[in-house]
């Protein structure tokens, strides 16, 4: 059975569980950030997946980077499957502009996490739903 | 029509032309680090391709990966789509390994390259197209 990392639980919101990714807002507010989180257990690379799920992954980044260029319309999307701290398999789709706090590096272990307030949180989600349609 | 990138073209070895992407060698001799180039003129992100070309690059991502875990059968694999320094789409696919010099944290911006020798170059080439069949 899927279970998601307590470590994703912890440092991030649950958006939207889509056809095969839990889909996760990072809670830092430093850069609009998701992390999609396939819903298959035991899964370390994307080579783990089977192919039907390989181009579901795909679709769904795809999606993902669509709706952060509908909300904030970003310099540059950065899309990453790294997993060397958490080695569950999960995929970053992180909106970049040349004026945030770790341009132009990537953003990992650059500063630490700001968190969203509630509210901020509440108005994410909301411009999430409307852009994811 | 479709140019590589000058830096890229610098920083790296070219090993082969899959069906789209060019497959570079990172010459980086720290970590076995394959980089795919859809050769698709003006590109920066993975959704300014067409649903097609995004498919098939998920195939050459699964490709990569898999010659990079035959050839060295690394701890994890990393890929990555970042293209804050380059922007024309690039996707990296590295092998990492507990031992290496940057673990756990990504490899960008850690250490300086270490150019592999030709000899070096010439075998992972030969091992390179072993794996790939």
């Amino acid at each position: 059975m899927f279970t998601l990392d307590p470590r994703l639980e912890k440092d991030t919101v649950e958006l939207d569980k889509w056809a095969l990714s839990r889909v996760l807002l990072m809670n830092d507010s430093q850069y609009p950030w998701l992390i999609l989180v396939p819903q298959v257990p035991d899964i370390r690379d994307i080579i783990d997946l089977d192919a039907d799920e390989q181009a579901t992954l795909m679709t769904e980044i795809v999606r993902a980077s669509s709706v952060l260029k509908k909300m904030v319309n970003p310099h540059k999307l950065n899309v990453a499957a790294l997993g060397n701290a958490v080695p569950q398999l999960h995929c970053h789709v992180i909106a970049r502009f040349t004026t945030d706090p770790a341009w132009p590096k990537p953003i990992w272990g650059v500063n630490p996490p700001v968190p969203y307030s509630a509210e901020k949180i509440a108005d994410f989600r909301r411009r999430f739903s409307l852009a994811a349609g």
